[in-house]
């Protein structure tokens, strides 16, 4: 008995196209999900010229399950993010970083033929997150990529509660970073373009705020940790005072482009910089409880989860103008 | 009464200038030093159009010292290199990587007004270094920077004897990390623009070797680490796949340019780009003592501590002749 779902795919003229889609009930070890929350995140925009469903932070519930699956039952709220399924054996799993498990393609298209942006999807059991009672799925909807995305940092390179963490870019993904970071006692610095953000961004949680606007240096006692997560590659020079010796810069920002790194700087200081992506499961589970525990709340802002409430959320993030995530709602 | 050295300047014209100090006896913790040999690094090409001594790569015998200094004596050979007088209280110091130190200046002209391009100079003892027995001066001498820039790297970053490790340029710093890595029983994956440097490369110890000569692309099994040593900062791209997932890359070329890092691989792939700069004094201990245990001798062309063996040696080294390290020899 063949299940039909709704669907939104990108398209060659970009703009977001409602399909159908038929699918055989899950067997083995999947999941049949009913879609309630996505979160629309930027690389959405990357992907939008594309015959494919978008979105990666999806929340539903669980409607039917295959006969292998053991963890999951119906009723259960999920959520998926831009996670794959992974080998488990590979060097890289096997030092629990299975984000960069090597038996998966190259991140990109091969996880969004199911995408969030849909009334119903079809997931494998070991991609899913049981979301923690506590979390309301609105929010936890931008945790599975965004949330992802600065958790992966904080617990994969040991930012510790004592150490001052600057963070350049208030959007979907820099919030979060202040809200988890103020959450486990550390020192937040934002920096910022927008100067009308400067109240929000202390209320969340940051200890200062910079405006970057036109700065071509900081006066700002230095941090150890300099998370970068704005919609383009920042101009580097100023920051790399900003940053203590030995110290390491996170350029979390999706881009094509080159990173153009002052080299002089980053030898006679010993500056790092690290590349990440998402996190891995085990780094997800451990999110989703910290953030169910400490109440954490993304600021969001809520569409109806159809063409239109994709067309202007999206539109909206282009522009610039989401505080800070936008949420599509099934049935708003 | 005053000691009266020779000392080789560069000069606004690049040339060298040979030159007379004159210094009052060593006090306190001073050590005067009569410099037997002294290594010449690619940095003193960048020092060459300035009035100051050259040469950071010195080994000599002590001829005199202060009334404070305690660890040394008369007589004892000892090396000095790009390293400074510490503070040992902030906070880089009590990381033990004090050649961070925070008081002192951005590494540069600092150290260089005793160079070791001299007969004599007087240095503090807190900067010297006892060459162990077993080492000859004429082998200590390019441990100083050459070898501290590579040693640094592998014990500041662990990277292990079962590590698979690429080395990009094979040159005065590049060879001494085919020694190290080679005597450490780790896999060194070896990359030159040199085809005709393959043979010797082997012989040191490298496991492979890989022609970069028009290759945009290395069919190669990826490494845990790359050191690059190259003269000049290379194109990035081709190497992106060469470091496994997670894996480092230690751009050591000294360079006033931008690094041009390709933006989603560094995402994708998780890979970590680290800075780093020669060594902290208790590395710079263990290479001098892991050198004389293993029998570490970089491959040398000796000339003249003079005006014309330093300007030979220069010109050889600017147009990449020298297998692999100059060195200069008092009374040569």
């Amino acid at each position: 008995m063949t299940v039909e779902f709704t669907v939104f795919k990108g398209s060659a003229n970009t703009g977001i196209v409602k399909s159908t889609t038929r699918h055989a009930p899950p067997t083995g070890n999947q999941v049949q999900v009913r879609i309630t929350h996505s979160g629309v995140c930027g690389t959405d925009e990357h992907y939008k010229h594309l015959d494919m469903v978008l979105g990666h932070e999806g929340v539903g519930i669980v409607e039917q399950i295959g006969d292998s699956v053991k963890d999951l039952q119906v009723g259960d709220v999920v959520g998926w993010g831009y996670v794959h399924k992974v080998c488990g054996r590979c060097e890289e799993c096997s030092h629990g970083e299975d984000q960069y498990c090597s038996t998966k393609e190259e991140y990109g298209l091969a996880n969004q033929h199911q995408g969030s942006f849909g009334s119903r999807a079809i997931w494998d059991a070991d991609i899913l997150f049981k979301i923690p009672a506590g979390l309301k799925p609105e929010h936890a909807a931008p945790l599975m990529c965004a949330g992802a995305t600065i958790f992966g940092v904080l617990e994969s390179f040991n930012v510790r509660p004592t150490d001052r963490v600057g963070v350049v870019g208030i959007g979907g993904v820099g919030h979060m970073a202040i809200l988890f970071l103020a959450k486990m006692g550390a020192s937040v610095v934002v920096f910022s373009s927008t100067e009308s953000k400067r109240g929000e961004a202390l209320r969340l949680g940051a200890s200062e705020f910079h405006s970057t606007a036109g700065a071509d240096k900081f006066d700002v006692a230095p941090v150890d940790h300099l998370i970068v997560a704005t919609s383009f590659l920042p101009n580097w020079e100023p920051y790399m005072q900003v940053v203590k010796r030995r110290g390491t810069i996170y350029p979390l920002t999706l881009s094509f482009d080159n990173l153009l790194i002052p080299q002089y700087p980053l030898l006679a200081r010993g500056l790092n910089v690290q590349g990440s992506i998402v996190a891995s499961r085990s780094v997800l589970k451990h999110m989703l409880d910290f953030s169910a525990r400490n109440q954490i709340k993304p600021v969001i802002e809520c569409f109806p989860l159809t063409k239109s409430g994709i067309e202007e959320s999206m539109a909206r993030l282009g522009e610039g103008k989401i505080r800070y995530r936008a949420v599509l709602v099934a049935e708003c």
